[in-house]
C-alpha cells in the first residue's frame, strides 16, 4: 500500500522556485475567501513516523498563509481536565472556527494506534475505536469542516537517518518531546508491525468524506508543494460546496409507520396525594444526595437531559433535583439561541463544551434535541440535517457513556387540555418569567407535528446506554417523583 | 472588628417563615430583570471558616431563585492548565456572563491569606496582593460586575462544634475536601493569629467598590435571609446604575501638557539595504529561535503586542517573528470585534482567555490598547472608561509579568507620506486582504486624534516590565530587524 514511498518524488529547487511563488499567491486568496466566506473551516492533520517532516510542513504552511488566521496543534499529553472527559473533548475544544485553519500534528489517530501497537486495546476494541472516528469524520464533513488527512511517507533508512539527527538534538526550530522520541523509537524497533496497523488503519478510514492523502516526503520541496497544492485545491472545493454528498435516504420514505405514537401510551392519569408526595420526595433527594457524594460516583459523571411540552414543568422538574445536590458539582445548562462562537463551529460543539469532569453533574435544560424537535417541525435545519442528527447524536451520546458517564433523559409530557389551562394560569398570574408569548401559542397549534417528533426522537435514540424516560407530567407531584426515582435507580445500577 | 458576631441574630421560625416567600418572589424577579437587562453581573463570595454554611447558603439562594443562571465554584485546587498561567486567569475564566450570577465558595482571597498565614508571603508581598485585589474589584465594579463580599462570622466555639461534625463526616449534603479540611484545622488552631489576618484583610479591602458584608451566621435563618435580601437589593442597585461612582478627574486637564509627541522624537529614515536585512534576519532569527528552545524559556512564556498606523506593517512584521517560532508553542490572536460572549464580560476578559501556558508565546495583532486607541478616538468608550484603561492595563500586565510572563509592545510608525504611497500601492495592487477601505482614509484623516492618542499611551503604559517600543517602519526591513533584534534583546536579559 505504501510502496510509492520508495518511488522517487524529487523536485528540483529550479522547478520549485517556479513554482511557490504562484502557489502562495493562490493559497493567501483562497484562505481570505475562506475567511470572508466564514462557512467552512479546515483541519489538515498530518500523521506519519516524519516527526521532523510533519513540524516542517506545517511551518512552510503557515508561512504561505497569513498565519493569523491558522493554529497548528500538538497534543502529546493530554492536560488533567482533558484527562477528566471523554477522549474527544479536547479535540472538540481544539476545532477552528469557521473561517480558519487548524493544523493538527498530532490527532484523534495518535491515541488508538498507539494503543493497538502496545497492547492496550485488543482487536474488536480497538476496531470500535476506529469506527468511531468515521463516524467522527463524517459529522465533521457534514458540519462544513474540510478535513485533510495527510500521511507523511518516508522510507525507513532515511527517517532512521533523521531520528538519530534527532537523537543528537539538532539545529531544528522545534521541540521533539521525550514522549514523541519514546514513541518513535517503539515503532522504529517494530517497523514492519506499525506499517501493517497503520496500512490497516488508513485502509479503514479512507472514507468518501475523508479520504488519506499519501505525501512520500522524502524530498522537502515535493511534500511542501504538494501539502499547499492540497490545501488550496480543498478550500476552493469547499467553497464550492462540492466536498459532502447529502445523505438522500429518507427514512419516512421507507420505514413502516403504524398511528401508534409513544407518547400515546403514557398514562397521563396518574397523580400523587401532596403527603405521599413530600415523603417520597424526602427520601429520594436523600437518596440522591448519598449515590452522588459516594466514593463509588468519583469517577463517574453523570448528564441528564430534560426535554418536554411548553409549560410541561421543566424548570420545576429540576430544581427538584438539583435541591439533592452540592452546588459546586452541579451545572445547570439552560439552552437557548446559539452565541456566534457557538456558530461557527459544528452543531454539537456547543453541547460538547459543558461536558462535565469526572464526578460532576450536568442537567440541559434542553439539549442537543432541539435539532430533530423545534429545528425539525420550524424548518429551522433542512431535512437531510436533522436526519442525519439522529445517528451523530447517538455516537455523542455513546461516547460520554464509554467514558463513564451516565446519561439520562425525559420527555416531560402533558396533555393539550392541560397545557391550555397552564397557559391560562400564566396569563393570569403574570409573573414575568412565566410569560406566555405568541410564540408558545404557535408551538401549540403544532402539537401534532411535535408528536411525530419527539416519536421518531425517542424511537431512534433511547439506547441502552442513554434512555428516554417518558415522564407523565399532567401531574406535577406525580412527574417530580418519577424522575428522581428514574434517576436514582439508574445510578444504583451503575454504580 | 468581628466583636458583633458574640451578639445574637436570631430570626424565629415564624419570623422566617413570614418573611421567605416575599424575599424569594422578590429574588427571583430581580433575577429576571438581571437577565433581561443583561448589562450587569452579579459575583457573590462567600469567605469565613464556617464552611458548612457557606455552601448551605449558596444552595438556599440557588434555591430561592433560578438555578439555571447561576453558578457555584468551589476552586479548591487548580487544574494543571491554571497553574501554568498567571494566579488571576482561573477567575477570569469562571466569571459570569452578563445577565448571570456566579457564586464563589472560594476566591482570590483565600490564596494570599492563607499564604500570609503560613508564611509563604512576607509583609510586603502580602500587601502587593492585596494591593492587586482592590485593583481588579474595582474594575470589576466599573466593568458592570456587581460584587457581594460576604464574610460569614461565627463564635469560635460554635465553629469547633461544626468541625468534629465535619470530621466524622456528616450527612451533609456536600463534601468537604482533605484541603478544606486541612486548612480549616489549621486556622482553627491559631484562631486568635487567623482573626488577626481576616480583619486586616477586611480592613484593606473593604472598599466603596466592594465592601465586606459580615453574616452573622450562627442562626441559620438570620444568615439565610440577610443574604437574600442582600442579593435582592444589590441586583436592585446595580440595575439602577448607582453602584458606581464614574472617576472624575480628568489628566487631561491638570497634566502639564508641551507639544512634544514620543512619534515627533523617531527618525523615520532610518533604512536597511536588503542583503544587510537578509544577513541580520538570518541571524535574528537563530538567536530567537534558540531563545525560546532553550531550557529557561520552559517555565517563562511571551505575550507580544502589535500596534501601528494602518499600512505600518504589522502582518509582515509578525511573518518574520513566527517564522523562527515553533508553530506549537505559537499563537496569534487577531484583535476584530469582540463575539458576544466577549462582549457579555469584563474589557479585558478576551485578552485573558489568550493567555499562554508556560513555554508558550502568544502574539497579539492589535490588544487591549484598541480601548485607548481607536476607542478613545472614535468615542466608542466613553471618556471615563477609556482613562480608567491605563491603569487597569498597567495592572493586567503586571500580573503577568509577575508571573514571569515577558510582556512586549511594539509601535509601528509610518509618516503620513508614506502610508499615503502604501495606501496607494494596495489600492493598485488590489489584493482583497489588503483592500484598503473607507475607514481606512477616514483614520488617516485624524491622524493628529490618533498620534495624541498613541503619544498618551506610550507615556502611561510604558513600564520596566512591559516596555513599548517603537518602530521606525517607513523602512520595512529595518522595522522588522528592529523588531527582532529588541525581542531577542530582551529575551537574553530575562532568562
Amino acid at each position: 500500500m505504501f510502496d510509492s514511498v520508495e518511488a522517487t518524488h524529487e523536485i528540483s529547487k529550479a522547478e520549485y522556485d517556479a513554482a511557490e511563488p504562484k502557489l502562495r499567491g493562490e493559497l493567501i486568496d483562497a484562505q481570505f475567501d475562506l475567511l470572508e466566506a466564514g462557512t467552512n473551516s479546515v483541519v489538515a492533520l498530518i500523521l506519519g513516523m516524519d516527526v521532523l517532516g510533519r513540524s516542517a510542513s506545517a511551518k512552510q504552511l503557515m508561512s504561505w498563509m497569513d498565519p493569523r488566521h491558522i493554529r497548528a496543534f500538538a497534543m502529546v499529553r493530554p492536560s488533567d481536565e482533558e484527562r477528566d472527559r471523554p477522549r474527544m473533548w479536547r479535540y472538540w475544544r481544539a476545532l477552528p472556527r469557521k473561517g480558519r485553519i487548524g493544523i493538527f500534528l498530532s490527532s484523534w489517530y495518535e491515541g488508538p494506534l498507539s494503543d493497538r501497537f502496545m497492547g492496550r486495546l485488543d482487536k474488536a476494541q480497538y476496531m470500535a475505536r476506529v469506527d468511531e472516528i468515521c463516524r467522527f469524520e463524517e459529522m465533521l464533513a457534514h458540519e462544513g469542516v474540510q478535513l485533510l488527512k495527510f500521511l507523511f511517507l518516508m522510507p525507513p533508512k532515511q527517517n532512521l537517518k533523521v531520528m538519530k539527527k534527532l537523537a543528537k538534538g539538532g539545529a531544528a526550530a522545534w521541540k521533539v518531546s521525550d514522549l514523541e522520541m519514546e514513541t518513535m523509537k517503539a515503532y522504529y524497533k517494530h517497523n514492519d508491525r506499525m506499517l501493517e496497523l497503520a496500512e490497516e488503519l488508513v485502509g479503514r478510514t479512507s472514507t468518501v468524506h475523508a479520504p488519506w492523502i499519501p505525501v512520500a516526503c522524502a524530498d522537502r520541496r515535493y511534500r511542501d508543494l504538494t501539502v499547499g497544492r492540497t490545501v488550496r485545491d480543498a478550500i476552493r472545493g469547499c467553497l464550492k460546496g462540492v466536498s459532502v454528498a447529502k445523505p438522500k435516504a429518507d427514512p419516512d420514505e421507507w420505514v413502516p409507520r403504524t398511528d401508534i405514537n409513544v407518547l400515546s401510551t403514557l398514562d397521563l392519569s396518574q397523580s400523587l396525594e401532596r403527603d405521599d408526595y413530600k415523603a417520597q420526595l424526602k427520601k429520594e433527594q436523600k437518596r440522591l444526595t448519598k449515590l452522588v457524594l459516594g466514593k463509588k460516583f468519583e469517577n463517574r459523571a453523570l448528564v441528564t437531559v430534560f426535554e418536554g411540552n411548553d409549560a410541561a414543568g421543566k424548570g420545576g422538574n429540576i430544581r427538584r433535583v438539583v435541591q439533592a445536590l452540592d452546588p459546586r458539582m452541579t451545572r445547570i445548562i439552560p439552552i437557548a439561541a446559539p452565541s456566534d462562537e457557538e456558530k461557527a463551529q459544528p452543531y454539537l460543539w456547543r453541547f460538547w463544551r459543558h461536558i462535565p469532569p469526572q464526578g460532576h453533574v450536568t442537567i440541559f435544560d434542553r439539549s442537543w434535541y432541539g435539532r430533530v424537535l423545534v429545528e425539525r417541525v420550524e424548518k429551522f435545519a433542512a431535512k437531510p440535517d436533522w436526519m442525519r442528527a439522529y445517528g451523530e447524536i447517538r455516537s455523542f451520546e455513546q461516547e460520554l457513556a464509554d467514558y463513564g458517564i451516565i446519561v439520562m433523559k425525559f420527555w416531560l409530557a402533558v396533555d393539550k387540555k392541560e397545557q391550555y389551562r397552564r397557559f391560562k394560569e400564566r396569563e393570569k398570574v403574570g409573573y414575568k418569567r412565566y410569560k406566555i408569548t405568541e410564540e408558545d401559542w404557535r408551538n401549540r397549534r403544532k402539537w401534532n407535528s411535535y408528536a411525530k417528533a419527539v416519536h421518531d426522537m425517542v424511537e431512534r435514540t433511547s439506547t441502552k446506554n442513554a434512555p428516554w424516560t417518558l415522564i407523565e407530567a399532567n401531574d406535577k407531584l406525580f412527574a417530580r417523583i418519577k424522575v428522581l426515582k428514574t434517576i436514582n435507580d439508574r445510578l444504583e445500577a451503575e454504580l
